[in-house]
């Protein structure tokens, strides 16, 4: 059985032909590839019963490569997205936009990004005149997402922006309105959809490899300390747990079934004497009826230890990443009868780096002139969903959607 | 750190001193050990950096221990609780009781019962005549359990019942009522509750190791086949897989964390084409809320590949049962953070036979004249939850409890 | 793919007509089964993508079992094979010898022993006059094999011999030429060979699942304690950690391929100042080579914690037992590349009592006249081979066999 | 309990403190650290009981990075090496010397390197006059070793030259005389000195977890297909399994324990009808005996599947990688008794790239004036080693060292 594709590339082009995926809003791809002219692929020296080794890239050369802007210098950005410049096979850091221009000198020395491509937020829309910019990657907290998404796109440049999209569905309706207008492509960062052992439970389960898809179990919780920080102020973050972290539940659910939800119920709890929860929830419980019958019972939490995996169950099988919705080490499990016995078995999935994965996805979408697989549409779609379980978590009752 | 005492007699002193374990329904037990007049002890040969070895038992001689009829010769009989006894220390079996006479006198054949001792539903209340009998273990239907109970108390022998306890709570206070009135023991099967590796779990919450307690998340499902067997039939289950696997995630909620649900929310899905659910639910998700905010989320189906895990969320570790529920090979783990790194830590827990451990401590009730740890009550406590979570699935609505 | 067979009995079958595994010693079994007017099997209820549940027996009614003499009362026969017992199919214990007459009336009060059955070792023949022993399992030092072997089949009772089978191969012949006049069968007791992880992998193996063998690598080893134990006196154990824990790799490396070593390269190691180590080897590893190009490379120690694994390496594939050669919690794996991604496969197994599989199998060979797998010449090879590697680990040579 | 440092610094200079870590060849550390003055480190947003989260680098702005020069442009240059540049803190490729100038000419285009940058390896020496060299990386086939390192020391740049170091002792021992006289730095590059699991589980064996070290046993084994490599060549190579990859397993016995062997015996396998192994041997199986009573038990094959791991065992614990030596995925896991029961503990450490930590050491030592934790003198005592493993395969004896 053939998990995943060994590259990303080949990835693209089977998530191409895959008419399941398509329903999670998966573009056709093109069948050139960036840089083919400069592939160098060796010959095969292991025997046949050996994992077959691959060259990585080819890399585009730095003058060809898809220059992004990013917004925002918080913990994301620094430990995470510039990092993965690194490992990116068609991107590269041209300019950064921050409140704090020491600390932008500071970075933009390290990863080589020229002193005078440093903004602030006033001025912002100079972004525009910076020929290397294509892409702008909004990184700020959720309730900035929305302003400086439509800044963004009347700059003329693509938008990258990271999840949740924004704070409310209407937020999120504008924001696609407005890229729409400014004729730039919106892509919302949902990194799990390009992660390796996603992609290969994704390929189980439309290999039928469950069988009939029923249930999906998850949990993404984590325990926040600074009362002060702007994920716990409504304002700035629209929410709790539930759009931080339950996202990933939400988004996997329907991601990795390509259903989309008909029903919600929910519970939210926000305790009195805790001061990280004046203003939002610390854990949310909800449970998504889909038409066929497939249910997710997802939990989500500010409170808890860091507690991230999924497990799907099907007719025949089930399927498990534990953890799951992580930067690094993820592990895929799955179970089924073979002959005599229930068999546990786990691929061994290679590890790469997700943020590099998406932006390169983007990158590849500017250059080749394809729509995102997780376009503005994506975001807005689980927004619908947090509103109603926020909505049945408040009247206690079942919610259609 | 003590994660469980290596004896399941040791279990229970500890358990006697363990104030919080006495919420969930925990007796007081002797200091007094039957048999320890011939109990047997090596020395330890081994290093002390060795886990220590102990000598099974002492077990009871054969005409000092507690003699079990078995009511019912289904599959649970057969290949679960017939072959337990063999690792039994206090039990024996000494009774049969069936509707097939035939399959009844093979299996009194092969495990040494007397032909003699081998009854009828009708004549069900010889039982009384038969001294070597002090204990039913009802293994019926759920349908069939009242009625099972009630009769079988009259004739004066201790009842222990199988999971469900019943159909409804109502007939479950009959039940309770009717052993009190008959000043029999009646003890619910819940085997979980004495299986070692639930036992070691139960500890780590009681020693504070997950810190305080905020989630579990669980799933106890499994393909159904046959349409006519019992299970799907209303009248004799109650219900589909609810109170059949459903239940164990639900008392293990209540077991594992020492704490009652006070609210309920609840979906169940009955295909229509499906002839397996025509009477009952084929899967169902709910969500019990506790008084402290503890929160647990749990999946139950017949109509999905077995699986089966619990999931405890704790403010600062978690821990996990992969299997969980099983008759055999389950395995707990848990994780916290140790210095610099998360640590995954999976005790090596020796497995023991969970029914032999269930009728050994109800033979230890009967030979000491203590209340079982999981009595009547404890069944009573579960269908009244169960009958909320029908409650808020048919409304669509939350419902206190 | 089928692992292995569901019931022992099943797996004696597939034994019989497995070639690869004659040439370790099986020998052909009846297709008739013990008690099978008795059997009862139910029906399957579960949908045919889950496990099949299997009755257990049908046990042979009490008065129709094979009794067993059990000769030492040491720590094997009180923690493991005594209630081994109470999951066997076919055997039962029915008399007591020992040194320690007050220790033997108290095993036997828990056992159901007749107190007229317990013995010493002075008038251990008078087991030739009990009618119920059929069986005489030789559960004493090794330096006292040769002496109760013989002495045993004087009385005529077949003979089950703990391993090692003696402290030399001298001794090991002088045993089987006397089980061979007194016309009685002689079994060594390598409980790993009827254990179902180990038949699992040997199934993978013979399967051609790991393509053609070519490494063993295993490690066997465990701190030892008390000074004073026998084992660690030469006379009586003949050896130190190689005979005791490391027989159970250098058996395995056969067994599990079938193969028989030709050249041996081993090193000991004995500290001058530990009192454990005055008269035997603390550690020992020794590498076998084999005509077939296969090589085991072992490892044994007396002085390490606990660590017991074995590792095969095939041409396509490898597998693993981590534990391996435990009495409890064994557990397998194996590798190989399925597609593009290598998948690590874990069977899930049931866990049986090894020492009943051994008894049982025993038992049956006396009911139904057929040879044991593992008879007297099986411990003579393992004899010869740990002469050749002491005397490689002496003479710091390459040894031929 | 802290196992590693969460950045690769603090490494270093927990390094420096550990004297037994000395033994294996560790410098010394300067206190500053290159670029600290871009040195940006956010505030803590979690609970204490989350795993603290560390932004990676300060990375050195491209003009003050260390440049290399890779000789060969093979698969590991190819598919490691070159990569491992992205995530690199102080290292950058300015420089390639190739065979093949068109290929060259591509991987230059992919990672940004002057075309006047790509070399032949007639005029190797030619990089003594471009000054971005710092270092020359030799990746070549491992008899080319000798003659690349030692007119790369000629240039005046610094050495960093692939494991093996050569293809005997005696070519190892001219290049560290070259390199000394030409005043240039030497390391050698063994990747899992520098790898984070390694470093955890180095830091186990110094903390005493394991108590006192008594075995380890490894494989390092992997399929080989293709005849016509230079592997298989014993000019190019200097021998088969042996020096390519059962080293890692020679190397982590010395390593991770600080110790060096006294005593070998070893048994190689050539079969006569492969192809593969007319000039060098298949496998290698190789016994160590170290003056402390460790003992060190190894296989590998060019003729199994793809098998690696390593286990050490103590006289308290034991400590497992499986895999260990990859380039990826590698998991380290340890087992010892805490309480009653055994506990495995498996710490989740995430994956750095070994390379690119590899590459960085060496920058360092260039840029603060220290010499390298595995310089040539490393390298010479494998081979010192290896050579005693081939005189006891070829004798058929014991090797005193």
């Amino acid at each position: 059985m053939t998990l995943v594709a060994s590259s990303r590339r080949s990835f693209l082009r089977s998530a191409a032909v895959a008419g399941a995926v398509a329903t999670a809003g998966f573009a056709q791809q093109s069948e050139r590839r960036p840089n083919e002219e400069n592939e160098v692929q060796l010959s095969q020296i292991h025997g046949p019963s050996e994992q077959k080794e691959s060259t990585p890239g080819p890399f585009l050369p730095e003058d060809r490569r898809v220059g992004f802007a990013i917004v925002g210098l918080g913990r994301l950005s620094l430990n995470q997205i510039l990092p993965a410049f690194g490992s990116s096979e068609y991107s590269k850091p041209v300019a950064l936009v921050s409140g704090d221009r020491a600390k932008a000198a500071k970075i933009a020395a390290q990863y080589g990004i020229n002193g005078s491509a440093i903004y602030g937020y006033a001025n912002y829309e100079e972004l525009a005149k910076n020929p290397e910019v294509k892409a702008i990657y909004i990184v700020l907290p959720n309730g900035m997402h929305e302003e400086y998404v439509v800044r963004g796109a009347k700059t003329g440049k693509h938008i990258l922006c990271e999840k949740p999209m924004a704070t409310s569905s209407k937020e999120a309706e504008h924001m696609i309105t407005a890229c729409k207008q400014a004729k730039v492509k919106l892509m919302i960062a949902y990194r799990q959809q390009y992660e390796p052992h996603n992609r290969a439970l994704r390929q189980l389960v439309t290999e039928g490899k469950l069988g009939e898809l029923r249930g999906f179990v998850s949990s993404n919780s984590q325990q926040e300390g600074d009362p002060a920080q702007w994920r716990l102020k409504r304002s700035l973050s629209g929410g709790g747990c539930l759009p931080d972290v339950g996202l990933y539940c939400l988004n996997a659910a329907r991601f990795l079934s390509g259903e989309e939800p008909s029903e919600v119920m929910a519970q939210t709890w926000q305790p009195k004497d805790d001061l990280r929860f004046v203003e939002v929830e610390a854990s949310c419980s909800f449970s998504l009826r889909f038409p066929s019958g497939y249910t997710a019972t997802c939990t989500t939490s500010y409170d808890v230890h860091k507690s991230q995996f999924l497990r799907m169950e099907g007719t025949s099988a089930w399927a498990e990443m534990s953890p799951a919705f992580a930067y690094h080490g993820n592990k895929l499990k799955w179970s089924h009868l073979d002959g005599e016995h229930e068999n546990e078995i786990a691929p061994q999935i290679e590890e790469k780096d997700q943020f590099a994965l998406e932006m390169d996805h983007f990158a590849e979408c500017i250059l080749e002139g394809i729509e995102p697989k997780t376009p503005g549409e994506e975001g807005l779609r689980d927004h619908r969903v947090m509103e109603a379980i926020y909505e049945s978590a408040r009247t206690g009752k079942r919610v259609k959607l």
